[in-house]
């Protein structure tokens, strides 16, 4: 009898019936992108990439994925791609401009495109960082505890994906844990495994159980990372994943990861140029596999410290990049992803701070659609901070705040406040300010604006400390949003089968 | 015979034959600017802040400021000034849209105004922070350490006015310690003393000891910052002091000082129309006073929180009237102060750099030509700190790498590269690599890109911290710029007259 009760309450406290976070309003940028290059330099970085597609060519290491070139009029010679320029155009035509990715809570459907903007956060780092506990490798209780941050920050619009690696999960069976780390902790949109084709396989079965077969073919359920192997190159693993997506119409990302100086030239132009060339052979290929694929432009382009060869993050190399990625993928009419809270930082200190916001800020300025990496990452991405995951968290509520534009209307221009106010008063009591002050700023809580008296009287603490605190009541406070349990079930037997298949064939 | 010896060895490392620190190239941003408003939006700001001249008036605390305005054709009424919008075009129209401002070392003259970039350290804080005493007052020996830190930063193109403020010098006379310390430790340009009319006059006098009278009315060799206390109210000591460096045809900075929700409206459209109203009556005053008196469009602009009163920096808002606050000087054909690495933080942590960029950006995106406090500051002006002040000029000199813009030229595109190199390659070797790997990336050197075992193995610094060396070997390292010893010995003549007849007054 106490233990039916006990149960009962137990059940109750670790899931409520009802979403407890609201649901989100994905930001729309009301204001004017920045444009860095006219469109004659467009041009120029255009018929460079076109020049590498025909002439230089893109490797892409899969016989399969070479068939289905030829079968449509690519020339193929060892292994290396050589696209003409009204192909790439052809088949970079069939992509949609905008697509809804569907969360399982359809409040949280994500429309990735045209002005809207999703972040999601950081993704792939083997390690994770706490004020606690400091750097160590990452588990899956880490993966969730990430997921369920995600989850809770109303700026997050996305569960993401490998949030970290769960370390202490078997390679091959790891996708499964995650994705449905995803579902059952969050009801954000996720993304799936891409570490070869039985890992997309798997994703796309437990979405259809999920969502169901028809209904991810009408919109896609998951969205995918495929990183091009910068220079020019596709390999069979990252081909074969594509394909399965693909064919399921789920969505995919094609991004060039570029180290600039060692993965393409130490010129931004050149880097672009060859980046471009990269992903759009890539989205042609997609659109070969099945026409109309959803697809996202991406690049995740950084420098290089040419004495040590380390990343370097937030670079003004990179900035300028990013704004020239962002307007060739509108001139394809194709989403775009790129930009991150961006650090070599090993710690959530000054460092990640200013190398974050000189990433982030330009993604933002420059329209950039599906923003990866928008909260978490720190040392180059091998490591996730839980600290610098809200701190970054802090920044997107500023920047949902940014987007909205500024209101050139009477109301906006409040001349009422300004006619009543003498010189040298103050507006804090007038109507105007009544009626708006709820509203007018954005209001955080971790950027500590105190007097440094009273910032000292409590504990005179960093940034990553408060953040520290924060990342506590959160995991504390955290409900699991409502999951269907007859669902719940057939994900967990699907997974229990698939493992047991995998470890057989191990 | 000995002690001889030692006096001239004490000479020589004191002071350096020739400058040390090589001149530095102003940047100029080649790249577009952000643009925020369309011209309709502009022109509503405009209507909105002509209404407020002519409806709703500026205080003009000063009977002589009342005279002038009157004799120039402004109603004045019960101390406020009605300017009609043709006298405000009449007189702003007068004031150049650009102007040198003198350096001692001729080299160091910087151009205010047009695409041209100046960057100006800390102005006014009473406190000073490092990371080995933390927090206390600010010395006349913290004064010269930063002036000494801005003279070797290749990224400041300014020494500034009030670093800090000297608070173990007396009152009346510090402004004749500041000014000289300017002088003696660096040879870039710097500010004047504005508490009041006299110290304008002792700034442009100690200016006319080092330049020459007539040389400066060419060119103006003092540039001081005027601040309006809005909402609308000049006041005589600022009044006295502008009509001081007006008639000597020094430069002035008009600078409406702004928290949106306490001196202007919580709305940004609100908030710049007022400033703009302030300002332009600033301007406009200043053409009555001298016509074609040097001025730059000035505007201290952030948001309050509404709960504590405290100002908040590196806000959304803040982004968005910074960037209307520069499209409406450049329709004014104007230059323009603004920006700088504003933080709320105590101490170099975190939040201290993600605010910074999230105010300095936007400056440079927008396009503003002086940007103050660009370096240094903390807690909300009221501290400068050492190491913050290093830090963020590693971020100027980013900005300096990408207002550079971008090659787009055939070496820009590394075609030649990019050819080189086979699918999964890398570019380190090639030629073009070899060609531009020296100058292609910004390269500083407190950013830590290393692995985190390095980073271990180096202390697990902070940034912060690693800055705090940089200070101290700066400091070391520092020898002063020559200075013409009769020049010196004038000007140390003038300032013990003047501390005698202001001691005799008080």
């Amino acid at each position: 009898m106490q233990e039916k009760r006990k149960r009962r309450r137990r059940r109750r406290s670790e899931q409520e019936e009802t979403t407890a976070v609201p649901p989100i309003t994905q930001p729309i940028n009301v204001l004017p992108l920045y444009e860095l290059a006219t469109d004659e330099q467009l041009d120029i970085l255009h018929d460079a990439s076109m020049q590498i597609l025909s002439e230089v060519g893109i490797a892409f290491l899969d016989d399969e994925s070479q068939d289905i070139l030829r079968q449509h009029g690519v020339e193929v010679r060892d292994d290396i791609a050589y696209f003409s320029p009204h192909i790439i155009e052809e088949y970079i035509a069939k992509a949609p401009a905008q697509f809804t990715q569907l969360a399982r809570n359809p409040e949280r459907n994500v429309i990735i495109g045209g002005k809207n903007i999703c972040f999601a956060p950081v993704y792939g780092p083997p390690y994770v960082y706490d004020e606690d506990y400091g750097r160590r490798e990452a588990t899956l209780e880490d993966f969730k505890n990430f997921v369920k941050l995600a989850y809770l920050t109303p700026y997050m619009h996305h569960s993401g994906g490998t949030i970290v690696e769960p370390t202490d999960t078997a390679v091959d069976t790891r996708h499964l844990d995650m994705v449905f780390a995803h579902i059952k902790y969050s009801d954000k949109p996720f993304m799936g495994g891409v570490m070869d084709g039985t890992h997309a396989a798997d994703t796309v079965a437990m979405a259809e159980i999920l969502f169901g077969a028809d209904a991810i073919r009408q919109n896609p359920a998951v969205i995918s990372l495929i990183n091009i192997n910068s220079p020019r190159l596709l390999d069979d693993r990252m081909l074969d994943a594509l394909k399965v997506y693909a064919r399921a119409r789920q969505a995919v990302i094609i991004t060039p990861f570029v180290l600039s100086g060692a993965m393409a030239p130490v010129s931004v132009a050149g880097t672009v140029a060859q980046m471009n060339a990269e992903v759009l052979a890539g989205i042609a290929f997609a659109q070969m596999v099945n026409p109309g694929t959803p697809v996202v432009y991406g690049s995740f382009q950084s420098t290089t410290n040419l004495r040590s060869g380390a990343p370097v993050f937030g670079s003004p190399e990179s900035q300028q990049a990013l704004y020239l990625t962002a307007q060739l993928a509108r001139r394809y009419t194709l989403p775009v992803r790129s930009g991150g809270m961006f650090t070599a930082s090993k710690i959530s200190d000054a460092q990640g701070g200013y190398e974050s916001v000189m990433s982030m800020l330009p993604a933002v300025m420059g329209g950039i659609n599906f923003i990866l990496h928008a909260a978490g990452w720190l040392e180059g991405g091998l490591s996730a901070g839980y600290e610098k995951f809200v701190l970054d968290c802090e920044l997107l509520g500023m920047y949902h705040k940014y987007m909205q534009g500024v209101d050139f209307s009477d109301e906006g221009l409040a001349m009422d406040s300004i006619r009543t106010v003498k010189p040298g008063g103050h507006h804090l009591g007038t109507a105007h300010t009544m009626r708006h002050f709820r509203t007018a700023f954005f209001d955080g809580d971790l950027f500590d604006s105190n007097s440094a008296e009273q910032w000292q009287a409590e504990g005179a603490q960093t940034a990553s400390q408060r953040a520290n605190k924060k990342v506590k009541r959160l995991l504390k406070e955290y409900k699991r949003p409502f999951l269907d349990p007859a669902k719940e079930e057939a994900l967990l037997e699907f997974i229990t089968r698939r493992k047991n298949e995998i470890g057989t064939k191990r």
